[in-house]
């Protein structure tokens, strides 16, 4: 019974080349089915969006349907995802209710709720997808939750399969400084979907900023199971050394949730050791490809020449949401009807 | 000359029967009609919404429209709502301007405008509803305002209607504690709707939560009209005794308008007594129904245990406000055309 | 080349004359394609919006496609529009990847994005808009720029057409005072329009509220190409007198940009002297019109009795927003794809 989206773990690799031939199927044109006509789809804002809620809502037309975008204590209300809590304080709204009635006004819901990096120990349960997955009753996509961002994630592989076509990569995930400590949804997904797909995963970071201990058992043994192994170093060049895919991304230390003064200050020396520039990137392969999810800060996370140079395909990424969200949605909806035909 | 949805008061038992029978049919599906093809709805929100904005987008979309949304205040200009005015102060926009320009656009206006529980006086007229209503040229749909809300109160009658079938049921208007004073639309118009069906309804609340007086006058004699009589009570057991229908909701005391403080100290002893419990649900009948508008505070208002139950039918109702504004929109354009030919 | 719609300058008369007819003929309705099918429009708010957003949504839908509205600093990231920064501060993302990636979204770009009053140097250059067009590689529209309204100005022309057919008309620029500074980009916009157009401009306003130099020039040389001549004055009876439209508008003085209140105290004395009201419009011929852009404060830009008379026809311009955007859309498209076709 799949029918939600959360976290590519929940797909194996076949169904994940099965989403990625059909984004290319919508990319090319040669689909142009509008499976969600007449329908509407929710999209659930909690924190700022782009390319999420733009290629949602033009995914959304192109695939015949109605995109009904909201924000929970902007134009809707504030939300209570703890069960049992008695609502005395200031939230009006149990997700309980938000998430049942959007399921009888539309046929799927999409929800953004960023992680916010006050209590590890929490967000890595990723609290508030998950109660909207318990009491969702037609499919949830995850824009981005605490501890995933799975629509980027397939983007990026589907990205990588056009640049390079089939077969194993040399793929680095990079850590970069930034101002303020960021979640680490992009880094878990990046890092997850790769190992699922099998490339030859590098995972470069200073000090302290592991990513979590039970998803990085769970990437490795995809990546043990797709024939490949993972690699994590806290040295740069390492990650850069004749690697084919260099994907830049800044998170903060799950060691300093709720103290982010201490992420900062830990994290200032890093700053022109991690850039993404000139220098770094001569290290890797003359095809090499320079990958960020966006938004990036120019100069801080990669420089000017490298994001405008012919290596960038940081456009093509963003673009590649768009159709991969168009596989996502056509095949939940596709899996939803057959589950109620057979229901 | 009926083009707009202020209040259930301007339409007749008659008209209302025939709005819910036309929801019923947009639900079963037997009326797929899209009489909004190529026309637009503005939706203008003073404040947050989730169902209103929802289901006014889906039922708009599912008519085959476009619905246009604009926050006054917010992603659209502050507005002024009185005559006469020197604009020298922070409104930057009279709703002069404002609503006829709307109507050269949109082949309909829905507004959402809260008491703002300040002066109850100035708020009992509905100035800002009653300011769009003065200046607008097309259909206007009352999505909430100071004093009433319809379309809840519509689809809360066909509520009843499919759970108890034709007739009149035992309904309970309940008043609840909540930490903060709200405003009286929903018991206002809940109450005015079931007196109109002839429903027998008890209206239960603390003393001094009374409703408007002339609103009451017009209460008893709508019950009167349809055969019944309202009973009003300060004693909450005498609400759920016997009671097929209950229906929580909170509302602040219009003598403490501009005085929050003192609303919130006044009914504080109130909390324990006025929450809808297992207790005193067991005093209804057996096939009795919990009705809110939502949003509803968890252990506030009820508690789990009876929202979560059975006897809940709250996901329903919210549900039915999507396909009773369907057959209200279709209805106001269906009489606006029928009058531009006549005129 | 002329994919772009950012200031009127950038087409000519006959151009321009060829906007309005089709704007008319949207209007009549005899023009009912649905050139956008399929297509979706980003629209990017910095600032508020009424007709922009109502009239941009509604046009896009009547011609078949969909509108997709993002507001950066609110539902989208900050946005950096400066070259070669590096970006430790406040911005998120910038205007370089931020339009390449909705051009991959979406078939055209319209913005809006006003004046901050800080510096003129800086803003006379349109530094915003003239990032977004540096980096769009699809059709950009100007939704209001520091410098230039132009859907607004062609809206404006088409009205004067409506009311009094072809020809030079006797057309009058007004000042107005206003309790704070607000953006030149109207005033720049109508008269360079006007003078396109051939009328017989008269721009009116207090001593220091002059308009650009290097607009003036341009203005000076359109009217000069279209066989008219401009007049500036002080002098608002002059404004008035013979005058078959007046056009009022507020603006800040440039010279106190960054200084707002040098600017309040300075115009203060004008408050009476410049409000439109009923005796100054006996000053203007009979059949003469009052125009604004909207939103306008009542009885301080011009008196309920001059804007509630029948020479007010400040509605049909705002209908006429609609009509014209359709007009600038359905071209940019059109010439996009004879672009596309050749390349």
């Amino acid at each position: 019974m799949l029918t939600n989206f959360l976290t590519t773990a929940d797909w194996t690799r076949d169904e994940l080349e099965g989403l990625i031939a059909s984004a290319l199927r919508f990319k090319s044109g040669e689909d142009a089915s509008k499976p969600l006509a007449g329908k509407s789809i929710a999209l659930v804002f909690f924190n700022p969006s782009l390319r999420t809620r733009a290629s949602m809502q033009v995914g959304i037309y192109e695939l015949g349907g109605n995109a009904v975008v909201l924000e929970p204590g902007g134009t809707s209300w504030t939300l209570e995802h703890r069960a049992g809590v008695v609502m005395d304080g200031d939230k009006t709204e149990h997700v309980a209710e938000f998430v049942r009635v959007l399921g009888r006004y539309c046929a799927a819901i999409g929800v953004r709720t960023f992680a916010a990096l006050k209590s590890w120990e929490e967000e890595r349960r990723d609290p508030v997808l998950s109660a909207f997955a318990e009491y969702a009753d037609v499919p949830l996509i995850n824009l981005e939750s605490a501890m995933h961002h799975p629509c980027q994630s397939l983007a990026d592989m589907m990205t990588i399969r056009e640049k390079f076509g089939d077969g194993k990569k040399r793929v680095s995930l990079v850590w970069a400084w930034h101002p303020k400590p960021l979640p680490m949804a992009v880094p878990n997904s990046f890092a997850l979907a790769a190992a699922q797909m099998g490339h030859e995963l590098t995972i470069a970071h200073p000090p302290g900023y592991e990513l979590d201990d039970a998803l990085m058992h769970e990437i490795n043994t995809r990546a043990f199971d797709a024939g490949s192994v993972v690699r994590v170093t806290n040295d740069v060049d390492e990650a850069f050394d004749g690697a084919e895919v260099v994907y830049a991304k800044s998170w903060g230390s799950r060691h300093f949730y709720g103290a982010p003064e201490d992420d900062i200050e830990t994290r200032a020396p890093f700053r022109q050791e991690w850039i993404v520039d000139e220098a770094k990137m001569a290290r890797t392969t003359d095809d090499s490809v320079f990958m960020h999810c966006l938004p990036v800060r120019r100069n801080v996370i990669v420089t000017d020449h490298v994001i405008d140079s012919g290596a960038s395909v940081v456009i093509d990424e963003a673009e590649n949401r768009l159709h991969a969200q168009k596989a996502i949605m056509a095949r939940l909806l596709k899996d939803e009807g057959l589950l109620k035909d057979e229901g």
